[in-house]
């Protein structure tokens, strides 16, 4: 019924109905797998699975399938989120939650753990809290991988799901005007999502306290592709001109100085007097959770994109879901 | 396939075989939506459930439907019943149960958490420690709300799973002598039971210590309502009368003086020798846990109805969900 | 469509396809439950699961059923073994691992958490750290109940899948030599297995620090069975003669005198060097987690069989779930 064969990718029986999409069988460890294509393979998958879960809830594409669900971490969104989607594709999910409580608390490896669960599951998430745990887990893994967030490195399916929100709520991605607002030095959703827009033909505005500008590195990877950006600390002089408004947190962890954070803090606060302001066709996208960076008041209006935001991370997921199990 | 109407509920796409039953698309938060009407067809579809459960195990009612369990105290008992309701229905369900390790504990405000859990799920059960919590929570929510417990608040599915026990064990509730022991000041559950039953010609009898006496307020709503009712602190000279005794346990941390709970404690443990005062056909009930109120002697007496009543309580969530959901 | 009968188990409805296995409807509590022809069943029906699970990931033999997984100390592993089991037989999961903050610290009885869980429920599997509280808690269960550990008591399903994998690994088990190693005292999993190999014509080898080694009760009961058996506190000079080398952990814990842990752990780590002198045809195995007593560079030699292990533990939960439901 099946052919095993190692197509580039961790040696799986390929299923009859194959057809390699490059994603099949193969790990999801960061946003630099993605080019175009794929963004756009992944994207439209992401577009069927809507409109399947709209019409019927669910499917069974991936009947007999088991997902195990590894947080280290707690991540209630981010949990949810995989577990809806491998539920909605008929699948099965086990949860493990408590990894602080486990077997690992007896000083049990992350590969042992990752390779005692998966002789249990079809696919594996995992969440961890270090850089790189994704990547050194999927190396001693047999099943596919998917990173669910290793600490500051990746958190891939997060970067993918913020472009899809982006790509459907506006139509395209080219010519775009992306700003990102807040904290652009410690967070990790922004320095991915803008290594997946480096792909198009995108401008960037990068609003932050001076001491939370976007990374050196990730500014040299902008200049290198030659596209435009400005920085500036200062949202109300932007928000006129952006397509997308991406805002985080400005945490007050961050300053030395509590006065610095203090006079800072009230300039990046999204709210319905600033977006009066803003142009009638662009969204504010937030990675949630937030704490007051959004005023609730903005939630009505039709541009605040951040609740479809969440809710398109389940038709990304299940689309990843279902094309590493080669199902899409 | 769906026509989407405002019938009174949040708006939502219609199912085909959709007959409004009052319940469709809307919450469930407090006793004081439910009419006998309402009973009635409620516990009906209860009894639809336990014959289908007892019969086939699962049915696909709820086939692609999703569930959001959401907790943020334990509550093994309340939360493992939904779950096995959405489960024998045909759905799914997603648990979360550490809402305090997580998004929550960075700040996130409640309607935040509900809107994006709702994002991934059809229907929501909200637990939550805070009075009117359930409410809150319902008034941001797109997608039904169960309210399982808010705090001193309402506990609705307890409250029509003991009627339906009441009304199962003894085929009717007209007419019933209903008796409520122990704390009657604090307890949620006789609360919310005497309310229910004031939809039926029941007298009450109210046993408790007095600094543990049912709330004026309540006796305030039995007496408006026309129902007789005694209270006494002696459980003995009322047992010979009673068709239900609702048994719900003495706290010590309740008194001030431990004298005083030292005096009373024995007086409201049910025991086998207590029980050969009462009726024969009458019922036992307990909201469990117990420790101690009630003798493990007892359990054997069939009589002793609280692990049927147990069992009530996944036929009426059975029921509820289909229900709000557009099926039954 | 279905009839009830004691089959000298619980009182239970018996299924139209019921045909008397030895399981159906009784409790798995020890390993003093199985005989040779029992064994040979479950293996038999273990390995048509996993044929089953290569061939199309689930079945639905147990459609319409629910296990509660009840887990009062933290154990990932069988957890999630037990969960995907049910799951890929088409049942559904009711997973409580928080025990220690619900019901029960409010002082309820394990009888009566066991009691209200399998309202919900069609089999339960408990975990508990106190020897005797599964046999406690069947006493009181009207449904089929599990042993997945009780304390320093028994842990029958490791012991079985321990057993499944002599037996598939090595084609037969009659006639091998059995090595363990390291903590044979406290080990629950040694003294277990050890056990069930005295139904089969096997010799033992017990290595391990002379204040660890196996309790005289064990070694009596293998002498009264007949059974040849070794003693050493040296690996090597036994590693050439063995077919299968059963690893466990030597904790620091166990030593009132650091030095003498010092002095002889490196003693019963298993190494490549190790491994050269061993048979081509033996394997290892490990109960996991493993925390240094097998070297990482071990994990490639094709006699590592300690994952392989891992997966029989499903394939054998699959088994029981499936003979205690009437299904196997």
């Amino acid at each position: 019924m099946t052919d095993t064969q190692t197509n580039g990718s961790k040696t799986r029986p390929v299923p009859a109905d194959f057809a390699d999409n490059g994603f099949f069988g193969r790990d999801v460890l960061s946003v630099k797998q993605f080019d175009r294509k794929k963004l756009d393979h992944i994207c439209q998958v992401a577009d069927e699975m809507r409109s399947m879960v709209e019409r019927f809830g669910s499917a069974d594409l991936l009947q007999g399938k088991v997902l195990a669900n590894l947080f280290y971490e707690p991540s209630t969104r981010t949990s949810s989120s995989f577990a809806a989607a491998m539920m909605r594709l008929g699948g099965k999910v086990i949860s493990i939650n408590e990894v602080r409580y486990s077997s690992v608390s007896k000083g049990e490896s992350l590969p042992d753990t990752v390779r005692t669960l998966e002789s249990y599951a079809d696919v594996v998430v995992l969440r961890h809290p270090e850089v790189g745990a994704a990547a050194k887990a999927a190396h001693y893994a047999r099943k596919p991988l998917i990173n669910a967030g290793d600490g500051v490195g990746e958190h891939p399916t997060q970067a993918l799901l913020d472009f899809y929100t982006i790509r459907r709520e506006l139509g395209q991605v080219d010519g775009l005007n992306v700003a990102m607002v807040g904290d652009l030095k410690y967070g990790r959703t922004v320095h991915s999502l803008t290594r997946l827009l480096l792909n198009y033909d995108t401008s960037f505005t990068f609003v932050s306290p001076d001491i939370l500008r976007m990374p050196a590195e990730i500014i040299e990877e902008v200049k290198a592709a030659g596209h435009s950006f400005r920085e500036t600390d200062d949202v109300h002089s932007v928000i006129g001109e952006v397509d997308v408004l991406y805002v985080t947190r400005v945490q007050k962890e961050r300053f030395e100085d509590l006065a610095d954070y203090e006079a800072v803090k009230g300039c990046y606060v999204i709210t319905p007097e600033l977006m009066q302001k803003a142009k009638q066709k662009m969204i504010i996208m937030h990675p949630l959770p937030r704490v007051g960076e959004i005023s609730y008041a903005v939630d009505d209006d039709p541009r605040a994109a951040y609740f479809r935001q969440v809710e398109n991370g389940m038709y990304i997921r299940m689309a990843l879901l279902a094309a590493v199990l080669g199902k899409a």
